[in-house]
């Protein structure tokens, strides 16, 4: 069978399938945003994200300066995803021979950027010719209080940080020719899909305080994510869809923007629920980062979207889907 | 100016240009076989490598459950040379749409089985679609007397594990038909190229020992990589180049094998120099391990090939280059 046919959860089910061993030093292993393992007092946090040219990103539309904060940046997410620190880097690169050296000077120099913002060394990696670039990055973290996703219960709130869809809706404008400082109400869009900024402090402050119960980032869709939280804890949840936080700008160029926030992805906001008893501190946090309630975790599995008046339907999940097509 | 023509040496010096600031919790930092940090009490090792297909290694010679396995372990040479212990792993993996989920499940298979020989855990990673199968894996490791490349002195006497040129001589025999199986002579070297074996006992046993003042693994040649020694330790050296290790079957099919043994690649053997004072402490080793001695470390620059009789020649320096040609 193909991959095309079985999907990405199927490939993970059987990378899972074949390595289920449990050791007393693996915290978490495969399957949250990133491993944890304890090998002495201090835990540590793994994670690591590829980035292929072609299906990643396309290298005309990406400065390699944004490329570069990008393939640093979306593991920062994931390391904020677990409410932890990140501390080292190891980048790998795969570079074909007719590339210029200004390209990978303006992507080292990005990568840097982000690497100062975040606090972060690079301490290593590996070089190789490709026929494509490809990028492959490795980020270490320390964290106390790790988040995870399967901490969510019925009655739980759900919020998100910062907006959803814009990176899907910037990404649709740079494929029409929209060019970062062409237009004021385009730029955050196409900053938002060429240049996320991870949500470390925010992480950090609700690891630190324990006041999330399940946390992820929206990589892949606020659909597909927020499934993750629900299966991982064993919950359903329902959406107040006119809730999600929507940018200007978005519904500026988009007339339908519900979609793009449902299923967009690369959004790298984080999604996280909330019991009731925390309530007060997220409205002090409020005062401080931009964080919405969009619903709430139920005892009833699956994902409703619910208006304003009370009327619900189920809603449809669709992310991103390697090896398969894309939502929008 | 193109990769092509500028060579690894200068996108490497281009990284550590970018990223020179030192930390105190950077113990080796870009440059060695591995990165070393120190984030608390305990040393940590890491290490990546990057395989790609068509680059690194040719699909329909290399069997999945060997490159599964190589995959890794190639990874494990890298911990091995900085005498280290392998702990986990993270592995990205590029997959295109039309692969077949049987060479998922072989190369997981191998990768699973070189894991369990090394007592490692996969605790994470990565999935992509991608146009060619790209593989990258990190390992961390922990070691307390890391040896780097660097400590070698002046009249400290050089010495390598295995054969050399084996694997280059597999690569060659693979291309030109053989397959495993076929022939018993070809056998060993079709198996040191599509399933090298890391010296993790050796390298840990010298790092436990403190007997080996530097160390790296024979991956791009034994030419490059005792010029890293040297360069790295300020020193120049001397081979005996008909002490050089040449297995039988090297010998069979290849008229003329000091130049694989010299500049072949991907051996995943030790070299290692040692100071006088420790040379019973190998002897003792050569009961357990394939070990031979090859020269020595000098005070002049530049590297020298010695025969018998003492006559010298200095050493060109061919290996592996990407983005250039390979040697043979």
């Amino acid at each position: 069978m193909r991959l095309r046919t079985l999907g990405e959860k199927e490939v993970i089910r059987a990378i899972r399938r074949e390595f289920s061993k449990p050791r007393r030093d693996i915290v978490i292993g495969i399957g949250d945003d990133a491993a944890v393992v304890k090998p002495g007092r201090k835990p540590f946090i793994f994670t690591k994200d590829l980035l292929f040219e072609g299906v990643d990103f396309i290298t005309s539309l990406h400065p390699p300066f944004f490329l570069g904060r990008k393939s640093l940046n979306v593991n920062l997410s994931d390391i904020a995803a677990m409410g932890g620190k990140p501390k080292y880097a190891l980048l790998g690169l795969g570079l074909p021979s007719n590339l210029d050296l200004t390209w990978i000077k303006e992507f080292l120099s990005g990568f840097h950027s982000a690497a100062r913002k975040g606090g972060i060394l690079l301490i290593g990696g590996d070089l190789s010719s490709a026929n494509k670039i490809s990028i492959s990055v490795t980020v270490v973290g320390e964290g106390k209080n790790i988040i995870r996703r399967s901490g969510g219960k019925p009655g739980h709130i759900l919020f998100v940080s910062g907006f959803l869809g814009d990176s899907k809706q910037g990404f649709l404008l740079l494929k029409k020719g929209f060019k970062l400082g062409d237009d004021k109400r385009a730029d955050p869009l196409l900053k938002a899909f060429l240049d996320p900024i991870p949500q470390t402090s925010l992480g950090h402050e609700l690891a630190r305080n324990r006041v999330a119960s399940a946390m992820i980032d929206v990589s892949d869709g606020l659909s597909v994510d927020l499934l993750h939280i629900c299966d991982e804890s064993g919950c359903g949840a329902e959406i107040e869809f006119e809730q999600l936080p929507l940018s200007p700008s978005l519904s500026y160029f988009q007339k339908r923007p519900l979609p793009l926030a449902l299923h967009g992805g690369e959004d790298f906001q984080l999604l996280f629920s909330v019991a009731p008893r925390n309530l007060e501190f997220i409205s002090k946090l409020q005062r401080k980062f931009k964080i919405t309630e969009i619903g709430r975790l139920t005892s009833k599995k699956g994902i409703l979207l619910i208006d304003r008046k009370g009327n619900k339907k189920s809603l449809e999940i669709k992310g991103y889907e390697h090896w398969g097509r894309s939502p929008v």
